[in-house]
């Protein structure tokens, strides 16, 4: 019995095939360029294929994935897969949880779209391609949002007209829900009881989320994942009157003012080299004395300081912390950032041991990087998104 | 000798005038409705006068009030009066300390109005009519933004393009810096040292600073008043992709909306009663259980979890605190909403002393409101920011 996890995009889908039982990955990969040309790269014992075939749409995009499944043996049957779990970025207030994909769910789905503007539409394709290919799967949706259903109104209202919330559905939603909600409940498992966590998923896009008895009290992305870190691209926090300033300058429009501070900004735009921490700290660290690498270097203490502020702030928030943990791409790798972010932070009981987060572990493995006596403990510990999605959607078909 | 303290606005003019030996007030009042129709009210020996007179431009304004006060015999001369400091909003990058306006200062803080839109054309109209009605007063500029200056590039800088902020100066600059610079040295007064303080200056308007060894380390408003914490009438921080949705629903344009988030949000905003945290207050502690109430809960809940937050930050950001104060109308007022910002904070060493918290001081008195034992000390200072217009006046004419 199979699980095919989903992630679609408008012109990507990434997929990951799962033994239901061991919870193995069979198989992974993207379709790619979808309704540009078409690319499937494909990731199997090992081997990365690469095949160019021609992808109109979201179900020619499956189609292909599929025969590839079935030519290349990983299953006998397209039957065997059981179910599909679809990453849906948005659920608004209407999905807390996990759910069956029927008809009246993928047009609630839908209707998310103001919520979500690129990202629904797109999970709707995906959806729609999985039902017209697998009619027999039982097709669930996870929510990138659900996790942070349970903050409270404080928490997540803004202080604009309360129409404004009851209208348009403005407020914090947070996003990277699985992830959070992964990583929190390893650390229960690692900590052996729930506890007071901050988890920071520091990746492309990034986010810090305050978790209290396994529910989430408070996130730094909000209404979009605009709002919070500094990201790849992203700016993050920001005075809203910067919008206006830079309709007024720049000849912009507001959405293409929101763009730019969404795919311009953030470490690409300070740095002006790249949106890859990796790109901007291997200038930072350099030697250099030049704009180029003060830009860098202030691109990543800009970066580390806000994630340093966040965590003072759940702190505060959660009335004290037990554990820290780091996930994701930067989150997982980098063992300068995660030492700046760190620094100083004794005074609140968090001692970083510099050796266990220097010492070059297998990504994938799950580290305590505190020393013995740090009263807070810190980890790290690699996020699987995917994972989570299979479990759902394992639960809900009850295989 | 005397040193006149002038705030100007659009149609109004508050004024202090102090004997600058002494340091005391020896009259205060405001020249309001001005261009509109034109009011005085003057406060002298604990008695309030309104008279009702034309004052069509801010020159006016200015000589009722010089003429007010040689008619009442505060001085016998207008010669008395040595010096005039007038509050400035905006300094830029430019001002980062008070300064004697020279015609060439008085062009730059005029060059600043794309900054502080509102603000800075004001100022320019107060320096104006003060040099025609007193030429031979010194005028000096005391900067709102001046003490936030010292903040590290990685605390002010917004992660946008280089450009927006080598252009057009966006970057975070602060304001009250006036306030948050006079509680700061009383602290450091009171404590028989500098430390690591954090100052809530929580009125009508709200901010928050970090200030170690005397210099602003961080602080919560930004470009403009408008970020950070939630406020009578300002929304505080909030996700800017906001902004592009409030344009597409309701047909505002951009700087309509930004009006919208300082004008109608916040306080007033989520509670649909009051900007004034006492009628908020008022309706959120009776006993009432309606959506009114309810909202005027969640208004003043969002507000405290606010500045909790902050104050979680800001213990980040320094490593650790000494002490922190509460100024303004709401913070030198709102007991219960100190100890509503304060509570639960017991595991980063701060213990609120409730019985000193509620006790019934007179305003204008500095109270620590810590319990004996607590680590991180607490206390009320009583904010001055004309005090500090007057000793730095006093100080650049060397009287």
């Amino acid at each position: 019995m199979k699980i095919l996890v989903i992630n679609a995009g408008s012109s990507t889908i990434k997929y990951q095939l799962f033994d239901a039982k061991t919870e193995e990955v069979l198989v992974k990969g993207v379709a790619e360029r979808i309704g540009i040309d078409g690319r499937h790269v494909q990731k199997l014992n090992g081997k990365t294929n690469k095949v160019d075939i021609l992808m109109p749409t979201h179900v020619e995009a499956i189609k292909v994935v599929l025969g590839s499944l079935v030519e290349d043996k990983v299953v006998k049957s397209l039957s065997e897969i059981k179910a599909v779990g679809h990453r849906i970025v948005h659920g608004g207030e209407k999905f807390t949880e996990s759910v069956v994909i029927t008809d009246e769910v993928e047009k609630e789905i839908e209707a998310l779209t103001p919520l979500a503007p690129l990202h629904q539409p797109a999970h709707i394709l995906g959806i729609r391609a999985c039902k017209k290919q697998m009619p027999k799967a039982v097709q669930v949706a996870v929510f990138d949002t659900a996790f942070h259903s349970t903050m409270k109104d404080f928490a997540y209202r803004y202080a604009i007209p309360k129409e404004a919330y009851k209208k348009w559905g403005i407020r914090k939603y947070g996003f990277h829900g699985s992830s959070h909600r992964y990583v929190a409940s390893r650390l229960a498992s690692i900590m052996g009881k729930e506890g007071k966590f901050i988890v920071c998923h520091i990746g492309n896009g990034a986010s810090v989320s305050a978790i209290d008895g396994g529910k989430c009290v408070d996130t730094s992305m909000g209404y979009t994942p605009l709002e919070g870190l500094v990201m790849g691209t992203r700016s993050g926090d920001i005075d809203a009157s910067v919008v206006e300033r830079l309709v007024k300058e720049t000849g912009m429009n507001v959405s293409e003012v929101i763009t730019y501070l969404n795919k311009k900004s953030g470490l690409l735009g300070v740095s002006g080299v790249s949106e890859d921490m990796r790109d901007v700290e291997e200038i930072a660290y350099s030697k250099q004395r030049n704009t180029k690498a003060n830009d860098a270097r202030l691109a990543l203490n800009m970066s580390t300081y806000r994630v340093k502020k966040y965590i003072g702030s759940y702190i505060a928030a959660l009335g004290g912390v037990d554990a820290i943990a780091f996930t994701a791409g930067v989150g997982e790798n980098g063992c300068e950032y995660r030492e700046s972010v760190l620094s100083g932070l004794e005074a609140l009981g968090i001692c970083l041991d510099k050796d266990r987060n220097l010492k070059d572990f297998a990504r994938g493995k799950e580290v305590m990087i505190s020393t013995d006596d740090s009263r807070v403990k810190v980890y790290v510990i690699p996020t699987n998104e995917e994972l989570v999605i299979m479990q759902d959607t394992k639960k809900l078909v009850k295989i």
